[in-house]
This record gives structure tokens, sequence and C-alpha cells, in this order.
């Protein structure tokens, strides 16, 4: 697949005194990024928790801190590979921040997965037919 | 009433790149008091919800940050006043940091105007009766 | 001055159990509201503090909780109007969401009042000229 | 070691539309942890900072996700063992929360790495003499 990027800026409340990105913060804006990925494909979540009665949850994830990014960056947030499994969804991710002359610097990395959940009781839900071959073709 | 201290430690979570404590944050430690004042009278928010079909939801804040308080600091939260109307519950609030010699140092007060809402439909619905008087013998 | 929009949409870290926007975060949509009607301005507060030694930060804020805003809504987070004091600026703000035929909903109203501090000693600190000029012109 | 446990209750704050806690919010009750077992060690973080010139920053995060915390709960967050680097220490943490039957049902696991930075430069440092030598009988 091609990498999808969604921009987030660094504002006050994303920060900490010691003047970067909080490390849990990161967290959000890779939720941020696969949220808006679904919603590129069409999916927008509040409409597969009503409509389908499943929910995607984190199930468990791993991130490395590399840079740290400062207040007012202008980040840029990845979705760059995607596999799929019955019940989950792993996702590779990887936030940039551009550099003087062109490069990247690479922020964070992370590898976040997500299991697709009963909406109601919170038990394991194979990925709906149509979602699946969305996200296949997507990836 | 006497005076409600709740305890609260400030964590990295809480500062932002000023090195303080962000503005909103306050908010919570407010509700974190006020959630443990009325813990403190026999009522879990969870039961509240659950058994009597109500919930607590602010409809109105009036903050004015006056100090600013840092990491690391261990904030006093006081629940200082509450006047009950039919549906809603206002709160006087004030934060406070323990000075050098024993005066303790206004950070931040709270005028929070709290309504009771059916947790269906989430129009207003009177304060149940039992916890109106808990309320009232507590005011 | 023209009403300034930004847009700020609602996810998963935004909302509470209750299912809507907890009441602190419609805060940080309205610093991100006046960040971003400062930096269209051409002012970035990461420059301002650098150069200028001058940081923003907020001495009241007065919100009134109108509606709930939820899960996935695309909110528009307006900068109203602006009054200039020595050493403070206070910000109409306005949350809305778009309805069904074409109206907005109006979610939160807020009253906030910033002032110029000093980014070293923290004490108050006259807006500079040319910033004052830039924002008399904008208001 | 002896597990170091602090006790962390769920507000509203902590939790989403899901009705259970926000996953990057697992991380901010796993450093209050790491604080708070710092401090029984005698260390503050904000007199590291001032006097030894260093601070402490995550460097990688590995979460495994098993239970959903929910809003009022209270949980158990543990410091369970710690393994010193030059630069860095590894911190295996759990978050439980009491069972019907006084078992504990694990909700989180994590695998914490945070390295000593230099508070200027934020470049790795070495964990300073006294510091390595209590963290050594503590662990």
């Amino acid at each position: 697949m091609r990498d999808f990027i969604f921009p987030v800026r660094v504002y006050y409340e994303d920060t900490d005194v010691v003047g970067v990105v909080y490390h849990a913060n990161y967290l959000k804006f890779m939720e941020r990024a696969r949220t808006e990925w679904l919603r590129a494909l069409g999916y927008e979540q509040d409409i597969l928790i009503h409509e389908q009665g499943m929910l995607l949850a984190v199930s468990s994830i791993a991130v490395e801190y590399k840079k740290a990014a400062r207040f007012n960056d202008l980040l840029q947030v990845a979705v760059m590979g995607i596999k799929l499994g019955r019940v989950t969804l792993t996702f590779e991710q990887r936030i940039t921040r551009p550099g003087d002359r062109e490069e990247q610097e690479i922020i964070t990395t992370g590898h976040v997965k997500v299991a697709s959940l009963d909406a109601i009781t919170f038990r394991p839900k194979p990925i709906p037919q149509q979602l699946r071959q969305d996200l296949e073709s997507a990836s």
C-alpha cells in the first residue's frame, strides 16, 4: 500500500514540562491517523458501531521514541502497512517531521495491533466481509 | 459545610511546555475532588447511572487562574460550598499549594455548575430525593 | 472582525464514558483555534517566546456547555471577537456543529481571557507594539 | 525486588465513549507509578533535573491490553522489576483490578524503557553514581 499521511499540529495540550510531546500523546496521534485512514476507505467508526455492532480496540502497542517533537511542530503521521488477521488488524505507523533539506526526521515508530470486538459484549468478532475486502484492496 | 480537601499530585502528564499545569487540566483536578466528595457521602457515580438512571454533567464553569502550579507540586483541591437547585448543583472550588510558612497559595478558583441528567435521554432530571437530602445535610 | 473558524474532529481521545466530549477537552479545542487564528495573522507562539520573550497564558475562562458533542463529530471552533487590554486579550469563542438543515447547533460558548507574560519571570508584560497593531487591525 | 504498588482511581477524564479507559491513558498510570516508586526511594524528579541536570525520558514502550478497566475502578499499578543499563532503566509494570474473590484481574502489562538524558542537551547521560546504587539496592 502507499503510505497514508495525516498531518498533526503539536499544541500546548500535547507538550510537557520537558518541552516536548508527552510520550502517551503520540498514541493519540497514531489513532487519529488510523481513524482518518479508515475514513478515507469509506468507514466511519461510529457507523461501524451502530450498524455493524463492531468496534476496534487496541490490543497491543510497541512504540520506539527516537526524537522529540516540540510545541508547534507540524508532524506527519503515517499508516504504512497493515496486516489482516481473522479478528485483528496490525498497523505499522511512523511519525515524522519535515527537516531542513527535504528529508524527514523520524520521531516515533509504532506497531499497533487492533482487535475487532462485538460492541456489546466486547468479545472478539470476525471482521465483517465487506470491510475485510476493502482493507485487503487497500493493503 | 466544612471544606472537603482532596490531594492531587502534578505529574508530567499534567504539565505543558511552559513548565506549568496546562489550563484545561485544572478542570480534571476539580472533577476528581467532586467525585471524591460524592464518594465520601456514600455515592458512587457508576451506581447512580446504573441504578438511578442519572448522571451528572458539567453545564457551566468559571475559572480564575491566579498562580501556576508546577511539576511535582502536591496540590489540595477543595470543594468549599454547594448550592442545590431542582436539577443543578453549583460548587465553589479552590486549588491551593502549601506555602513555605503554613499559609496556602491560591492557584485556581472555580465556580462549577453541574446538571442532573437522565442517563439515557440526557434531559434534565430532578435530583433524586435521598441524594438531595444527603447533599442538603452535607452543605 | 469576521469570525475565524477552525475545524476540529472529535476522536476517541476526546470522549468519555458518557459518550460525549469530556468537558475539559473543549478548552483544548478553543486553544487550538486561538493558536490558528494567531498563526493566520502571522504569529507563531514558539517564535513569540524565543524572539520576543513573551508567552500567552490563560488567566480566566467562562464556558457554557449547551449541547454535547459526540465521537466523530466535525466541529467548528470559532474566534468571534477579541478585546485588547494593555497586557490582556479577551476572546469570545463558540463551538458549533453543522445541523441537518444548514443551521449550526451551538455546542459550547466561551469567554477566555489571556495574559501576555514575560517568558522567564511569568510577570505581566505589555503586548509588543507590532503585535498590538496587528491584533487591532484584525479585531 | 518486592512489587511496588500505586493505586489509581479511574475518573471520567480517563475513559472514552466505548466505556473503558482510553488506551493511551494507561501509559499515564504507569508513569505515575514509576514516579512514586522513585519518590519512595527518595528521588524527586524536579530535583534530579535542577540539581543533577538529568531527566528521565521514555525511549520505548510495549504494552499488552488484556482486559478493559472501567469508570470508577480502583486499579493497582505495579512496578515489578527493573533492569539497569549504563544510561537506561527498563521497568516491568502491571495494572490489575481487585477481583471478586481476592484474585487480581490483569488489565495491562507494560515493558517500559527509560533513558537518562542531560536536561539541557537531551543527550544520553550516565545514571549518577548515587542514584545507580540506590536503584541497585532497590532492584
